[in-house]
């Protein structure tokens, strides 16, 4: 996710859109349009509805900003990112150019709803979601995997604000299962700095807060320090 | 993902499917061919089928078995597992027909390929995984959700030897970025149990056993303590 928050934290600063697709240069020779996954479509229940336009409305401050959300990432990110991680067995630029964020690869409404909104001066990130019906565990709940995922993607962006940064450790309590199709709000905050690592917590809590689906901590690592061998 | 897990257990003494796809009845009106994705198809790498074809070789003493794995689960399954989990969020039987599981619900190739293994005696399980494109987090590299899925399946599965349980805790250490694409082995082991509470812990390795990508734990509990409120 790391290139993806680049994108968007460079963002930051960007009016939100009024319409979902945005047109970015991805490749030298074409225009390719590039949609903006982090808006309402027709699969967001009116609980995230509700609950995106509160955000939208905190953002007309400037305490808050929303964060868009891509599909894939620029190849010049992408070249950026290899002078870094050089592996054998993916210098393709072919196949790279067909690889999807994980978090924005299942079809509307099946998959990953969610939006992120940032507050720079509490360095929080708050991430309303809604998990769709192909993200089962146990029936008819969110399965244990997807429920990392948006943590990670989530205490990710917290850290973010910071610099590059990479996932060092992830440690989940799951405390109660979460309906597919319910919609939660994930909570990041950034708790401290001890030398080049960044510490993280998270929440899951339902949205009246009167349940704790999840908490969990995470600690990141700048870049420089995970580099592949 | 705990409903499949006990299809796939219940498949143990099974005889490995030479076709791929296998007639089961899933309504009771109608019969429905269900698939099971834990056989080659054409998107596996060399490295993955060859890596499978030794472990289909144990399992003709039967120290191994092969465990299949399935999109959907059986709506007598989803009754059973709701006796449990009652919420009324999720009672619409419509929407939960429509639900997959979400490690076998993107494409083909494009999102977790995999096949696990069992070994009884040594309350282990053995994950072989490729990750496909569309697991992608940072650029060129599987999403440090993604890793976390696999890893909460194949805990899990271990875990489930014992009956049937639910991922309470997951702690994750990433140790080096797992391309897209390549294969890994998963490695999970169950280390004690300690009243209720089941330990199992698990890794992350490349096929030459040389490079650690991942480390975790993970704590299970039977069904009865985590009972929806």
């Amino acid at each position: 996710m790391l290139r993806s928050c680049a994108m968007r934290l460079r963002t930051l600063g960007a009016t939100p859109a009024r319409r979902p697709e945005a047109t970015r240069r991805l490749f030298s020779s074409e225009e390719v349009v590039c949609k903006d996954y982090a808006l309402p479509n027709p699969s967001w229940t009116k609980d995230l509805r509700l609950l995106f336009d509160q955000f939208m409305k905190k953002c007309e401050d400037g305490s808050w900003k929303r964060l868009p959300s891509y599909r894939q990432n620029p190849p010049q990110a992408l070249q950026e990112f290899q002078t870094h991680f050089v592996d054998s067995k993916f210098k393709k630029e072919e196949q790279m150019s067909k690889a999807q964020q994980f978090t924005r690869s299942l079809e509307e409404g099946l998959g990953f709803e969610y939006a992120m909104f940032y507050n720079k001066a509490e360095k929080r990130i708050v991430c309303l979601f809604q998990g769709g019906l192909h993200l089962q565990g146990m029936p008819g709940f969110v399965h244990g995997g997807a429920i990392a995922t948006i943590i990670d993607i989530t205490a990710g962006m917290c850290a973010f604000s910071e610099g590059i940064v990479m996932t060092a450790n992830l440690n989940i309590d799951y405390k109660k299962p979460i309906p597919l199709l319910s919609v939660v709000v994930v909570n990041s905050q950034l708790q401290k700095i001890e030398g080049r690592k960044l510490f993280v917590s998270c929440t899951i809590q339902s949205t009246d807060e009167k349940t704790l689906h999840t908490q969990a901590t995470g600690k990141k690592l700048p870049l420089p320090i995970c580099q592949y061998p």
